[in-house]
């Protein structure tokens, strides 16, 4: 058997730590993509393709590599032809971190012990179809058998939030908040997308957008109604960091420029930027939310298939840039002005793991622990390997003990044992270096270290 | 004793994955740099030194690290006189390559167990000496032994390749073929060395090349003369990707230029090449070959040492240009003109390995299972941990299933056990990964591995 | 008990290496930040604080991440309430360096096996402080404890090595010799502080510095006082290497320029330290001396603290900057004309690893071994992690048998139980090695290995 009680866990104490303290914490889960409008309206999926194939890149990546046909990946085969396709491609999986998401997810809801392959594919997509029609397995049941206390999803400015009202005035037993991100605020390049955006932003916020200022105003109107419906944390998804010098004046002619459909330099857009990612930062650190930084990717890498199925479809891949200069140049912007909110960074090239781990380092200011924190293991970089990477050189270069540990990123409600799978790593690690003697077996410290870094740190810091 | 049955593998599974199934599978060396001169004219060497040591720049930069004088190492001191100064030399070697090599190369062919070091030279020196007059010895019998069924050599498009046809002529029972490898068709500002290159091109295909459009006629004609004669695969040693926006007419002027001995800016040599790696891509795509680059090295970093030895003496190292944004944007624009074929791309910084091992799942279209791959260490990256690497990145990152594993990428008859070395490399992750409970006990999915990895999946890739 | 007799020494080969072998030697500590003053007038230290905390930023970044306010880590608090504040945060340390370096240190010299925490905080303090008033625990009682056979300190030009001076003629035990840091003659874009500089060097040599000719004089004349003092090792802290093209007449006119006060250009900068670290190491290389080069940190990212507390404070982190090429170009220009000294490079991004290790060989010329060395894990990585990836790399990519080994780099009298850990790590490394059947079971060869490593080949290395 694959999944078992003691998957990933090679000793007695790692054993130990898992059961007794990380197993039955609850979740809280503050980063994902869920979908609100689905967890209001708590469906049920039809089969397990739907909430498993559709919208996974990560598994699209996968079936092209394994030389499946895109029909029966994103093209428009049967749902049942898009799972045999995946279930014959996921013995070529071993190693990848996709085979155990796959079998820890038949595992947990499905309570499925089989292994995914073509000779186990119809039993095992009949027995996921019955179950996901029951009351269990709708979006709210798939949550609740997950035991996640908080649900964060991203959200833009514009959004009005009426599936997070609903949610709430439902009575659901998991709070489900919003995230700010704004990210369309800085597409300045983007010509008639900006524009409408622009107009769009000036309908939910009741301000018309006529220049700079004006649209901070509108961002400052959205975040005040962002935050009286819960919301405590902020993300940005950047190629890399900006922090141009620029004038007040500079930005609002760049601006106008915008609104006059005239072309940019590079240098106007990176200003532009600049100018907004920092005003975005000093508007968290008003409201005392967490800020977060994805940074690091190279995006649609594959034009052609950008022209046939649109962004987000699997062809997104590890960017080298240089960061640190930038990164700490912007940091040092706010730190001096004491603007700078709680920090959580998250790269994707793990080549940069060290430069995260010490860049966070220079601005912790001791007013709370972990003020500034490296995410967990981004992407590409969630897996076993990624995370015991970001981990350790976290543990080397900071103070793993303040970690605010993990989240799914996820746009699936059956990502959650992802939750499982880090707190399996994680009590490993610490395990292992019990038995190898590097830390002392102090049960009472390695209980207060693995409920810390499973729960009570991520809910402390972001004053859930 | 150091190299026996079990060496590297660690655990039951491994070694039953390693004797039952990979150690007996003939070899696919698809990248090497033998001389067909020498199998052709099937040569014994007089001694050891001349096939071990002679041109080995791995070994080379060994002695000069232990302090020996260059005379015992590429100078005129007698072959006993370099064979006693590696001997001497090997002892302080524990943990590099050359140390396990140098002794799975006595094992396998000398059948030589003892470890070599002052003590045993003069005696390993006589045993092998012997060997090596024996027809068992000579190079077709080296291969033989070393149950090699197809070896891919590296030459340049003028060649005649009349040694490939007199090997195919013997009835050798090992397919040897060419590779097309065009890099001087690049080298626009290497001068008169350019100009000559394009004389003998002329000479190779009978067609005059008088500006760009007849030096791709050439190279046709040759591509053509390399099918015949059983081309499969090109290859392309680049310090980076070039990939820069040109005209056909910028390009007849720079070719122009070149021709009349003009000066040629960095911006001039840098869009003629990407023309020439384009044209030859495309090619490559029409031949339905596969396409490899070796990229990321910085050859001759000692002045002193080049003007006395050349060029491939042990004076290179790994390159940290960055490299993702190139790339991309090279495979992206092949991919988009749907004239990107098979392609395998070998990096030499390690730190750059998640960048590759995410890029190639960017241009994996679904048509053939691992139709991009990312290639084995390479060069200083070619040894148990950076196989290791490699193999652990690719398999989180992408389908180690696809692999088309080891090549030998060597100048010596003698390197074939490192298949041997990379057969126990991975046997021994896979078994680790079985007992670790991380991948199922399932013999026959391992066997699939195993064998795939090791041959098949070469052979089906390369259509041999 | 976390410190015992086979403190990560995790198997018998390991063990017996380490207690046969290693853990008697004297210690060569080549490179160090200790106080001459303090050695000279063998103070005894009024409680651990001072010599613990005072002074330590790694311990500083960890009080501020744990949420630490600055009061209790730079501040005004009382030595006893820093001593608190920093128990309080040790067991928040588990998996970081600091954790194993307090213990170690507490072990050796003071004997404690406790852990410390705030039970134990005012015992552990009561005892240390005892310890120290006592003659074992002056500063030179100390280095007597550790097994001292050299320290070298790190010296600007212009002092006046006095301290050295009274410490040889005391008949101390231990040679404290001084090192060349010449870090300010590289200072031209400091302005006021350049100019006083040259002031205080001109007093220094008696040659008075009235154009770049004369610094090189007075440079020259402070290199001859510090090679008559025992010098034998000169340092350089670069945030990169410096190598562009220059005449003898544009440094004249840009040094020119800056005793005039003029502004100059980046360009102008570099330039100018292109030329003074190529004439430094000219120098180094007319005495024989080994230079070093500490390369890839940004300092002072956080402006705030930096005007509030200064430099070296803990608000220093990893630079991603690329360093092969300048690197390669200059080591390549000194070797080709023959004035390339035993060089030490230390890299602070470990992602750099294997461009260090390769970037070695390509100047090994075989006149003595282990002529240009990787030098062990720097700053952030001088830790366990940090140490072995350093190891293994330089195994793999060089001869660990002529590494010169460990260094403190330290500011503090307690921190030698740090080449404890490195020699505890390497003989783990071996060790395992040995039983995993990779290297051969010959004690007598990994004797010398490991004596090697641990004190012979820096002691042959720089001809104490």
């Amino acid at each position: 058997m694959l999944i078992h009680d003691n998957f990933l866990l090679s000793n007695d104490t790692a054993q130990k730590l898992y059961h007794e303290f990380a197993k039955n914490l609850p979740i809280i889960d503050y980063h994902c993509h869920l979908s609100p409008k689905q967890i209001a309206e708590d469906i049920n999926f039809d089969n397990i393709t739907q909430p498993w194939l559709h919208g996974d890149h990560y598994k699209w990546r996968a079936l092209r590599t394994n030389g499946i046909e895109e029909k029966y990946i994103t093209g428009d085969a049967s749902d049942w032809d898009k799972f045999r396709h995946w279930a014959q491609t996921v013995p070529y999986t071993l190693r990848n971190p996709l085979y155990h998401w796959t079998h820890l997810e038949l595992n947990k809801p499905f309570g499925i012990k089989k292994l995914l392959n073509p000779n186990t594919a119809k039993e095992i997509w009949d027995e996921c179809n019955a179950k996901l029609q029951t009351p269990e397995f709708s979006c709210k049941g798939m949550i609740r058998q997950a035991n996640v206390e908080i649900i964060c999803t991203t959200d833009d400015p514009v959004d009005t939030l009426e599936w997070h009202r609903m949610i709430k005035d439902s009575g659901f037993e998991t709070k489900v908040l919003p995230t700010w991100r704004a990210d369309k605020a800085l597409g300045i390049d983007t010509g008639k997308y900006f524009i409408d955006y622009l107009d769009k932003l000036s309908k939910a916020s009741g301000i018309e957008i006529t220049n700079y200022a004006t649209l901070m105003e509108a961002l400052q109107n959205r975040q005040d109604f962002f935050e009286q419906m819960g919301c405590k944390l902020s993300d940005h998804g950047l190629d890399r960091f900006y922090c141009d010098d620029y004038t007040q004046d500079e930005i609002e002619a760049i601006f106008n420029k915008a609104l006059n459909k005239e072309d940019l330099s590079n240098k106007e857009i990176s200003k532009y930027r600049s100018a907004v990612l920092y005003n975005l930062a000093v508007m968290d650190h008003n409201k005392g939310w967490a800020q977060q930084f994805h940074v690091g990717v190279i995006r649609n890498n594959n034009t052609k298939m950008f022209n046939q199925i649109g962004p987000d479809t699997g062809f997104d891949s590890i960017a080298d840039d240089l960061v640190a200069k930038d990164m700490s140049k912007f940091f040092n912007r706010l730190a001096t002005e004491d603007k700078l909110t709680k920090t959580i960074l998250y790269n994707l090239n793990p080549s940069h793991n060290e430069v995260y781990a010490t860049m966070i380092g220079n601005f912790q200011d001791g007013s709370i622990a972990g003020k500034i924190q490296w995410g967990s293991g981004w992407w590409f970089l969630d897996q076993k390997d990624g995370m015991e990477k970001q981990m350790n050189a976290l543990s080397n270069l900071g103070l793993l003990s303040r970690f605010v540990g993990m989240l799914t990123d996820s746009r699936s409600f059956l990502s959650y044992s992802r939750h499982e799978y880090f707190r399996r790593i994680l009590c490993n690690l610490l395990g292992q270096d019990v038995e190898n003697g590097l830390i002392p077996n102090d049960m009472d410290l390695l209980k207060e270290y693995v409920e810390g870094i499973c729960y009570k740190n991520a809910k402390n810091y972001l004053n859930f």
